[in-house]
């Protein structure tokens, strides 16, 4: 990253020394480099080949991105294809919410996950390799106590798009109820101020896996009468399993991947 | 398509007066351009973005690839990309072939589609619009009928390497029944010399959608008891429905959509 390095440390300081939250919250450009990411083959390997692979769940259960394309995903991400591509799959949601009939008692529901679905740790990513180095907890945490990941502005777009239709919002993320408090006011302060529920990992479930505990989740929420009208996730592991709902989308995530 | 057509005329008259088959079949590099598919964006509207849409399967029951992303898609289908985009996922599903424990008594089994997985019918969709014109089956089946789809050459060296582990090949195509012959000729010429079984589409099924369809017949090989070790297609109604083995493999493809 010796490209994007300085731009990425002047912009993440610049951005947590204006003392404006509220600036740095709702918005990700500020990281922005000048360049978008190109499909450029890395030898031996195409990272647009593995990027679309990760997408199209061909490739699965990889621990880091490979070594050789940090430069091209922290391009990605940084760049204009990565909003471009979440703003296909946002848009492709809302014209599919618009034709649905709702049933007008308040059930009809839309599951957004959190972590790189609804708010971005890009932030965080941008300062440790861009998932080229192993995922680090204690690290992670520190950043998400924090409260100040920014939204992801497609999906906050859809999201105010969702709620006039008469769709209420549920999230269900891996984060642990431990993190209630502080994921609560950062969605609130990233311009996510309503929702039905907010279901955290409780400690029951930490040996599950995400495709497993979500999937208990929404079976719940359906023996409580709501009805999964979209499902949205930035992983496999958010929108397979059952009960996944009347329609899913997957938004991009070349990252990380969690099972 | 003004850059691409000539060069493609060329291309398939050059091919079809040879007057050698096996020339022919086996290879789609005749019909390349000089240059891949670069992630250029038509004006309001992204044609990575909308392929990446369609892979991920958020991008569904589309009839026509939209008219702004002829070009594109036509130089990803000729181009270096569509290549490597598979070799990525035939690499991934040799990997994991590779790592299986088959049961030795000749019931694991790897099921293919056929069009856009095994064979290729680039060479008529190069004269049709590479997907923008709407589909005409009377068209489509003259060219089916010729028998001259080459290989795709990802899938036939897949195909090589996972018969010499032990796996047996079963082919489930949309194609119907009438079309055995030509089929079986197609799939020989080819390079694709042994198979289990290969099932098309009898007339009882020909209301049945292609995942209702090939649904039924996966869980007609398990009753039989076969194991389906992995499920390869370019199709989500392939891979999507229930029986739909331990692995599923997407192969890219821009040009069409069968639910």
């Amino acid at each position: 990253m010796r490209l994007l390095f300085p731009l990425l440390l002047a912009a993440v300081v610049a951005a947590a020394t204006t003392g404006s939250e509220e600036e740095f919250l709702n918005q990700i450009h500020a990281l922005r480099p000048r360049h978008g990411a190109g499909g450029t083959p890395v030898q031996g390997l195409s990272c647009l080949s593995w990027r679309l692979g990760v997408e199209a769940h061909n490739v699965i259960n990889w621990k880091t991105v490979p070594q050789a394309c940090e430069d091209y995903v922290g391009h990605y991400m940084l760049g204009h294809q990565y909003r471009k591509d979440s703003e296909t799959v946002v848009n492709e949601a809302l014209v599919y919410a618009q034709s649905l009939h709702l049933g007008g008692d308040g059930k009809d529901i839309w599951v957004f996950d959190i972590d790189e679905t609804t708010l971005s740790n890009l932030p965080y990513y941008a300062n440790h390799g861009f998932g080229v180095q192993p995922y680090n907890s204690t690290q992670f945490n520190i950043w998400v106590d924090m409260g100040k990941a920014p939204a992801l502005p497609e999906s906050l777009k859809l999201y105010g798009k969702l709620l006039p239709l008469g769709l209420k919002v549920v999230f269900i993320t891996g984060r642990p109820e431990s993190q209630r408090n502080v994921t609560t006011n950062n969605l609130r302060k990233a311009g996510y101020h309503t929702w039905e529920k907010l279901i955290l990992k409780s400690s029951n479930y930490t040996s599950y896996t995400a495709v497993a505990y979500k999937s208990i989740q929404r079976k719940i929420l359906e023996k409580n009468g709501y009805r999964i009208a979209g499902n949205m996730g930035d992983q496999w592991s958010d929108i397979l399993g059952t009960h996944v709902g009347n329609r899913t989308f997957k938004l991009p995530d070349p990252m990380y991947y969690i099972s």
